[in-house]
């Protein structure tokens, strides 16, 4: 974006950072992996167990939010390891997106890997499978992202990165804990009328065209559903980060 | 939704409360107004402050967090007055609403107002001035919310209660504290590009197509910005449930 470099301060408002405020390169510099997920608590999880992994932190570590000044999002880092929470749907994701690609951009990062981790509805796999995407589609299987963009809409590609998915899908099976697949994944923008459930509270269709629905989803390949990845997709490649 | 008669417990996952483990008559039952916005530390403020107005909590009061078994939403209660955060954009509130509209039909409330506050960018107002919502608009100006249902578009209207509008207008003379105004409110997808903001991550217009936007907005009779109403105006409409 040509009209960042003639911002005096930019203060990324959803994270409470600004490069007026805090040292970017400093604080961030070393960064070269970020994991994204919807919860605040998992995320904070995620960066103990991380920091185990890694030999940087023990069980009684602490992990102080990084964004504390604001209760929008929550960041957590741990070596070149930055861990953030973004909500649920694609709005809240694209907030936090453009926010932390402008903050690894003032903190001068290079060979950065973005992957979002989340719970997903699962397609015609067994209860605690893992899928790699390998597309984002929207509700009507198409790999694209539709952004309104000054009353105008784009469309957008939502391809992710394959020698990554290649790489996580490997590392799947040298664990071998999991059932992995390799699958699209359906992005869509309401958890109850937009995923075909019956518990919402307005329901204007049946339980067979709810079927019939996931079962044409599931003959496009598409292995799972959630709220986010097309525009995490669309984001990640326009930016120039691998992502997946 | 006919579903829900079917069904033995129904378990609001987002909220982590349950008719199986909660008793909502009891817990829930004598709700009258639902105050519903973005950020979790704010709706924690704002039962204080109405605890303090009703006469019913001192200023050293505490007030906890319902929905303290999940990190999604946070719910607080002081009378008939209930506080429910709602994070970030549509998706986001569709989900607290969906489980919200059934929370209140299981603990068989009545008379229900839900009034959204929220922060939002302004069009042709000062800074620190109150819009009361007429109507809520997408990003072409029209009074519609674009709902995908499997894999199909339908049209909702996004109609809001009128007489609650006059009646909040009628409160705010009667205060007189805040520049207040009657007008539309354009809901859009996503932050930066979506509302014409030249600081994203991305943006691939001009100052000048920008402002040209915004004229049009204000010109159709949009006065201010957001990204949560026009689905909130939708479910209240379905729902019978009068909104603001």
């Amino acid at each position: 974006n040509p009209h960042l470099e003639k911002m005096k301060e930019d203060i990324l408002y959803h994270f409470a950072l600004g490069t007026g405020t805090h040292d970017f390169p400093a604080l961030f510099g070393d960064v070269k992996f970020v994991c994204v997920g919807g919860s605040p608590s998992r995320m904070k999880a995620f960066i103990a167990y991380i920091a185990e992994e890694l030999g940087l932190g023990g069980p009684d570590c602490d992990y102080p939010n990084i964004c504390v000044g604001t209760d929008r999002y929550a960041m957590y880092k741990v070596g070149p390891v930055l861990s953030v929470s973004h909500g649920m749907g694609i709005p809240s994701i694209s907030i936090m997106l453009h926010e932390l690609i402008k903050l690894l951009h003032h903190a001068k990062c290079s060979n950065i890997t973005i992957i979002r981790i989340g719970t997903s509805g699962g397609i015609g796999l067994e209860p605690g499978s893992v899928v790699i995407t390998r597309q984002s589609v929207d509700a009507t299987f198409k790999p694209q992202f539709e952004q309104v963009i000054l009353g105008k809409t784009v469309i957008r590609s939502t391809n992710l990165d394959e020698e990554l998915a290649k790489e996580l899908m490997q590392c799947s099976q040298e664990i071998s804990q999991f059932n992995t697949v390799i699958g699209n994944t359906m992005c869509t923008l309401d958890f109850y009328e937009g995923q075909g459930r019956l518990d919402g509270a307005i329901c204007l269709y049946s339980e067979e065209e709810k079927l019939q629905y996931l079962k044409e989803a599931y003959d496009s390949g598409v292995r799972n559903i959630e709220m986010e990845s097309s525009v995490f997709a669309a984001m990640c490649s326009l930016s120039g980060v691998k992502g997946k």
